[in-house]
């Protein structure tokens, strides 16, 4: 496969008389994609009905005809002005129950059956016209469903659907009252129309009727982008894609993802450092320049399972991003090296964002590849380095790894709903058993909860999974190699429910977790012979082998045959010592990587990617700041 | 006295196959008491008027027939969803003026005339058909009032209510306006019905406003609950409960309590810890999984006072909870400490909450006596070995203390509207001050603010009262003994204004607050002699005494005879220096007691607790970690 | 000019009885002027058209007959309950679109145009009735218009009026769509009725429109305040002023000071110190009790410039107040230090706020020169000090400084809307700038943003100017002297977009801010040479001389002729070093001056003032504690 580098573009933010230009100048910089169109409904249908597609036809036999190819998006994030006339139900409404109104974006809620047929025609009439259109050779759905908290809406609107969804499900309130456990604070419902929102309750609604609605919204964003593919697909032989956002949860993307060709994601390094990153201040500081060594690979992986190989950057960030508390200038080569990580990791397009720096509007201060002033800005040059390289790299093919983690979105919610420690996070538990996994040198799959064979890895991690899956846990009863479940698996009922008999109910393992404590992060837990616990604590009951232990004796590490289970969270050191034996007894050569420093094999090279503002010395060779080398295997 | 122990237990929860195991299981644990029925309104009355009670008759007689007594609580803090229907506008409104939905518990407007007519109605069927049921041996009126922020209500239906409250209380507009102080910003109203809430005010609402309004607020909790009373009595001997909630200030307890026969609390020494102790980071871990060493105490003793010598502990803390920010396993030894200290500071009964730890809904990770598979959870085994020590225990009796200390609910509100220091708080004040004491191994006995009789004290303290009731007052006059009074009291008039003759108007004591100064938590002001201040200081002219001074030259400890005024806030080192020289004067002997040992006399024991995770020496003795030990006096 | 002292009273607040003598002891304390009537609404027509201003005119009176002069403030901070009856839409609307209710004070939306007609007819009648009565000298403006984030209203009056201004400013919606760059995200309006506010959106509204929304919102509040000039002006040759409040940047002071005769300022040095200056922990212990060293001088020389030349104080700290976070009781000789200060700087008058505490309403905690009982509060003896000190004192005059400062409101709202780094702040960048100046010893002017001519000045500074004027513009171009601009400057077109050619685009200097960067706190950037930027960075490419540069190369100071631009945000000390060089340069002798000392010359004398609490050494004398100490220069 030939891989390829991209670049977003705004056509109606310039004048027309400019758009030539920018395509020569595209193609000579090495790209092969241009992303189009995904904000534009406004000037597609300025007044409902008035249609003036002539300028898309334009700008797209403008850019394939200086040989670039068209990811066209579909408009639905931006619902134009005169929308909200015809719908004026159509917005979310945020958890405090206030509209969220026009005048940004994403101004909808999921559940508007409304918007869905204006979403459906206006696809409908793109697809129809650019369909078949040679020069669109792929399709975006929407634009980062979810960003900006827009998946959970306590609107009118979406309180009726949910009551639908739950007469679907349950078919009868007693059969909802008997799942939830209703009894317990009277709670009892006697038809699906009492049922609220689980929001501004008093105290904590019932954890069971705030997971039926983050399965009920999640739902809803499936359902949305289905209807789009689906039309798409009528016309248009294009593979389709959505571009996710980095570490957002709230809707499950291996199951927008089946509907799907191609999982992309916005890759902002330095801009998910300094929003959203659960990591320290030091470390934090350390990398403030060149984002997390770990952020981006673990996303790469992610979205390679969620595109189920097929996988691109639909936005790489180029420069500073205006958008996160923070946003410094990326390290001299931090825009090439984002892009190589992704290559290595499978990815088959890089596409940056955006072409030209917007001087107007919301986004006036994030970075471009040319600056407003159309000057090339320096991830201009590192993109054009880049593409030189691809144009001499074989094609280097995608390992498969030794070592799977499992990442399930429902458990994102379900431990959001009831963390039962402030600061228990099911993303940043799995995200740091891959960094203890990174840390020692190794590829890693992610799996999604339902997979059903895992007969191509020597281990299988399943951390903080609240409902194993019917398939996982039959296949973990066929899996030959080794498992390391726990913390916190197969620990709830499908209805949020503690099971009984006590979890894990894991085959082939004699335990049961008698008792469960959360700790202030203050309050480690030593293990006998070094290492600690954090946050999280299980009191297992066990027959099985106690390979490590806390100091009170309470077990953190049980294991029976190949099943091994880990009452904790342990810390990312400990964690890394841990993973590590598990390696040494699957047979898998580890190698402790220098601090910031980040391995990954592709089926025929080695690449090394240096995320320090200082030469490292590794393997006998010296890779510079924010450098990549790569050699084959 | 039989001082006893108990459980609560949840029959709706569970078949009725398993109720005769687990009454069984209880009497063989060594329980008395059970307590049911406070959240069941909708297994009693699943529509309205549609009364199945008939489950309820078989569990009384099913636990009765085991040799368990019931206490049984009225349903009303969990109204059915149908009665929203009912009465649509019945829900509280928080701050921001959104109604408190329905779908946890609590959902209700003290105020709602409607809801009130449901409750004497629900309450009057449960009285007449159980109020001679000779197994039903006390009542629990609702459950836990102001939990979860339930006092203060910002509805229309509050609204009209405290217009009617404020038109009793003052008669005519103008004489609230010169109550009030209206003419300072042209606050004047010329109708009862022109006053709101005073809440989404552009800044601060009238201090005089706001101290009215939390004064209805508490006077609603207070008919609310009286009305239940009135109607238990008219049918049962039965003696009445309530089951008071750790750290609430927002109604008061005492006015409340007047109308019961015992007070009872919910000790969740782990939870409260987390959730709200005040006190530094150091500390919280060093007791995370013990609790604060005086937390309880300072509660036992406050609700002695509130039930005037009769009180429980309504649900005592078996394991981790799940509501407090972390939720840690307590240290072995604490469910059997923690029952034995409320027993020295003279409860008559404690139960434990609960007696199987629920599968579903909101506490599913609550535990309880038993874990959700039924077996025994490790509290299980500590209360039955005090089943064991009290049968052994001959009855020890509760004694008289030297010491006593006022509890005033009115002055929590009072600082919490007028902080004028950001971390001022009434609570933490005489908190810090009962620490000290018990940090001298005192008993220490909490008095009303209407306090008549202070003669059985050879001291006396009232430290952030903001208004010294006329009975205090005289009984202040004629005092035989010490008495330590500041800082901050005795500084508001009944209608939050400063007095003029200003404060502290003490009888026998010259001094005058001359002024007053919060200060940053980092600039202690040091005393002469050593010690600091902090939080808050006064500028006291005074002819009196002055045995201590701030190094800049205020008077911080003034004294004429027996009356003592203290001009600021005590660091607890400080605090507890100037405690012991006063009860030296007073001729009481002090012991200071090791951090986190205390220690309590009954009539015939002294009790020692150790809180810590280690062993304590004390007295010649070790004390086990989370151990009690006992001797006769 | 005779430079007197003043007091605020509230006449309404006490018995007629105690009015004469009140005013005897005013007089004989050797004040000037008595400021009342500001919140006396109620009190002056009860009920809607019920005048009752007899009381007023004996008042006013009473005061005339002991030589006190009057300031005559109009009500309209404070309409009565009845106007709500009048106008129930007049409420102002908070950013969660909820009314800001009736309770305490500017209960009012400036846009509201009901309201405004009100507060023409009261003054109307004020102004007939005392616009020649020889006892009212001066006239005050409604009260600290703006504070409690009183400016920015979200209501529906709110939003028709910016619709009408909107209409007024563009024109055409299509002017509007493209001056905003609406085709960003689909956000073209095609009518200003399609157009909302910028609060609730779903992620940020584009900064074109909040800075419209805000200019908005400035401009009402002008026209509000202009409303009362006209009408005064017609009945009265008194000045007019204002009491404008401290570091509030919510609309433009220089646009309403142009309107007035007087600019005066509430001077509260603690409560500002705890509730709002920029600056660290440590600093703001040092001068808990004093106030920042530099906060005062800077308002000070705002408000002469705000004034043209003719500026108060109308309300001077006295004591604690009751509004800070904490407030503690400054030390003493402050209340006569400030006093001073404000004379060294030019102030006609100084009045204490307020004469008597008030013992009710919400002030109460609120010191005043009497105690509520009448009696003298340590101010009270620090302003007789004052009072005799200014008679012996002859007139200082106004010094002319060396360095200008320009101050820009608009900035404020510019990098409020678009702080790029989330501690990116106008204020403290100049106030930060100002303090440098004032380290170096140092008299500083601030210039509005449309200084016209700077010939006057050696130094002028204008850091974080987001648009420069043109008349800036023009007058940088003529000038002699040395001018250093940026970090940030002319950084924005007027309609909030970024100009093409790039930024700084100064006059006679070559330079390009290619890139910019905001930088965490923890991660500043070192300068060759020793010093360090922090918070914000820009990349300039540039043909000028690089005085400094950052140690990665980025040129930090750039020079062209006189033209001076800093390419980032200097820390306090770099700051300082830089200033001094430039000052060096300009021929401008600097006395870096000890920590919490400072100096201002006026004409014919230099003042030294000693913020700290030790005596400082300086210039071979000792300067006490909170001392002030003049010469002759």
């Amino acid at each position: 496969m030939k891989r390829t580098l991209g670049v977003c573009y705004y056509p109606e933010h310039w004048p027309e008389a400019q758009w030539a230009e920018d395509a020569a100048r595209m193609a000579d910089l090495g790209l092969t994609w241009v992303r189009i169109g995904e904000f534009a409904w406004s000037r597609l249908e300025p007044q409902p009905g008035q249609l003036t597609f002539d300028w898309l036809d334009r700008a797209i036999a403008t850019l394939g005809a200086a040989g670039l190819k068209v990811v066209l998006g579909t408009p639905t994030a931006t619902p134009p002005r005169w929308m909200l006339d015809r719908h004026p139900d159509m917005l979310a409404h945020d958890r405090e129950g206030r509209p969220r109104g026009f005048g940004s974006r994403r101004h909808y809620d999921f559940a508007h059956e409304g918007y869905r047929r204006e979403s459906a025609r206006i696809v409908t009439l793109l697809a129809e016209r650019y369909g078949r259109n040679p020069h669109v050779a792929a399709w975006q759905t929407d634009n980062e469903y979810a960003c900006h908290d827009t998946v959970l809406s306590y609107s009118p609107v979406a309180l009726a659907a949910f009551r639908n969804w739950l007469a679907q499900r349950y078919q009868s309130p007693d059969a909802l009252n008997r799942a939830w456990g209703n009894v317990f604070w009277s709670m009892d419902y006697a038809s699906f129309d009492d049922i609220g929102l689980p929001n501004l309750t008093v105290t904590e609604a019932n954890p069971a009727h705030q997971m039926a609605f983050r399965r009920f919204a999640s739902d809803m964003v499936v359902a949305f982008n289905r209807l789009q593919v689906e039309i798409i697909r009528r016309h248009s032989d294009a593979p389709i894609a959505h571009n996710y956002m980095g570490m957002i949860t709230d809707f499950d993307h291996f199951t927008v993802g089946a509907d799907l060709d191609i999982a992309s994601w916005d890759a902002y390094p330095l801009g998910f450092l300094s929003d959203r990153l659960p990591a320290s201040a030091d470390h934090k500081r350390r990398f403030v320049r060149q984002g997390d060594p770990d952020f981006q690979a673990f996303h790469h992986d992610l979205y390679r399972a969620v595109g189920r190989g097929r996988w691109w950057i639909m936005e790489q960030q180029p420069g500073p991003v205006n958008w996160a508390p923070w946003n410094p200038d990326p390290l001299p080569g931090m825009a090439r090296l984002w892009a190589w990580e992704a290559f290595a990791h499978g990815a088959e397009a890089v596409c940056y964002f955006r072409w030209r720096q917007a001087p107007f509007a919301q986004e006036q201060m994030h970075a471009g590849l040319l600056r407003p002033d159309s000057q090339p800005a320096p991830a201009h040059d590192e993109a054009a380095d880049v593409a030189r390289e691809l144009a001499a790299m074989p094609d280097q093919g995608t390992a498969q790894a030794d070592v799977a983690l499992v990442f399930d979105y429902a458990s994102a919610w379900a431990w959001e709903i009831q963390p039962q420690g402030r600061d228990f996070s099911y993303f940043r538990l799995v995200f740091e058993t891959y960094c203890a996994l990174r840390r020692l040198g190794l590829n890693i799959d992610i799996l999604p909860p339902d997979a059903a064979d895992l007969s191509a890895y020597r281990i299988v991690l399943a951390p903080g999974v609240a409902v194993l899956s019917p398939s996982l846990l039959s296949a973990l009863g066929r899996y030959q190699g080794l498992a390391l479940i726990g913390p916190r698996s197969n620990a709830k009922t499908e209805e949020f429910a503690t099971p009984v008999p006590l979890p894990p109910n894991l085959p082939g393992l004699q335990a049961v977790v008698a008792r469960v404590e959360s700790l202030p992060p203050d309050v480690p837990v030593p293990l006998e012979g070094g290492g600690t616990l954090r946050h999280w604590r299980e009191k297992v009951e066990t027959g099985a082998e106690v390979l490590r232990r806390c100091d009170d004796g309470w077990p953190a590490l049980i294991r029976s045959g190949g099943m091994h289970y880990l009452a904790g969270w342990a810390d990312p050191d400990t964690l890394t010592d841990l993973l590590d034996s598990l390696c040494q007894s699957a047979g898998i050569e580890t190698d402790r990587l220098p601090e910031g420093l980040r391995l990954r094999d592709s089926q025929s090279h080695r690449f090394l990617f240096n995320y320090n503002a200082v030469p490292v010395e590794w393997g006998g060779q010296t890779i510079p700041p924010a450098g990549v080398v790569w050699h084959k295997l």
